[in-house]
């Protein structure tokens, strides 16, 4: 049982690197069970597609960036700066998300969805208690933090160094949360 | 000549279609043909290969966003305004550039950073005027533009009606960048 699960998460683990290097159509699944150590086969006996293996990478992914930079609402700054942390330091998630947007345009992840809705919840109400500016609303605020924090960390036209960058980030998003 | 420069033009149309779907690795040259309405071997004689055909495209959307959306420095605002409503129009040229980022992560095209480098001279001068902050160096500028008006137009997580959308951009843009 304990080794069913550890070889389910080396396949996931495997698996992020395979798809953040080649998108979905790209990856081969014998490329990933070989970095996982074990056959092609056996992939199938933990998830019955290819396209089964990146939902459930998808879905690590997003769990991932919740344990590593949960939001909190009375410094949505902050939070963005730790956004910004967490997929500097695992930049693998960021070109996933990329990939997912030009492959499956338009769709999304039940697992994105709740997790982006229970976000919007808080923000919500920290403005309704004053903490947070009302100039935007909920969904526009995560749309801003999301597009500054999580995108374009490696836009090679943006030669900032990572402290830099990220002191932009808290500030631009600091300006932009700050009730009026 | 006419008419090869008016097939040249239906073939980076038609390049931008086939790429803007399927990105590099997995666009076509028989399909670009077919919509081109002309041979696979005739593109040869224009492109010597996929790769440069994919440049010529680049460089192309690279020019018509210039066109579309010249950055007006007195007015940044504005200017976020005009490149979102340039990327709604034309979709493909987003994806485009997104492909682009993930297929060839950490590398430009020199027209992308030329044209990048005289929009960051143009905000450099104005900051000088005192028409624009100097609490972000001209290269935040730019890069906050970009990655507010130009992407995640079609977030799934955002359900905002264009006109809202472009709202929001305009105003936080106005918050990042009006002098203190």
């Amino acid at each position: 049982m304990r080794d069913a699960e550890g070889k389910r998460r080396q396949l996931l683990e495997a698996g992020l690197v395979e798809f953040a290097a080649h998108g979905i159509a790209g990856a081969r699944v014998d490329r990933i069970a070989k970095r996982a150590g074990c056959s092609a086969g056996l992939v199938y006996t933990y998830f019955t597609s290819k396209d089964e293996l990146f939902e459930a990478v998808f879905d690590a992914t997003i769990e991932q960036t919740r344990e590593d930079a949960p939001i909190t609402v009375h410094d949505l700054p902050e939070y963005a700066g730790r956004l910004f942390d967490a997929r500097r330091l695992n930049p693998e998630a960021a070109r996933l998300l990329d990939w997912y947007a030009l492959e499956r345009p338009g769709t999304t992840r039940p697992a994105a969805l709740i997790s982006a809705q229970a976000k919007v919840e808080a923000i919500r109400t920290a403005q309704r208690n004053g903490k947070v500016t009302t100039r935007f609303t909920a969904e526009q605020i995560l749309h801003l933090i999301t597009q500054l924090a999580t995108r374009g960390a490696e836009d090679p036209h943006n030669p900032l160094d990572p402290a830099s960058h990220r002191e932009m980030i808290v500030e631009a998003i600091r300006l932009l949360t700050t009730p009026t």
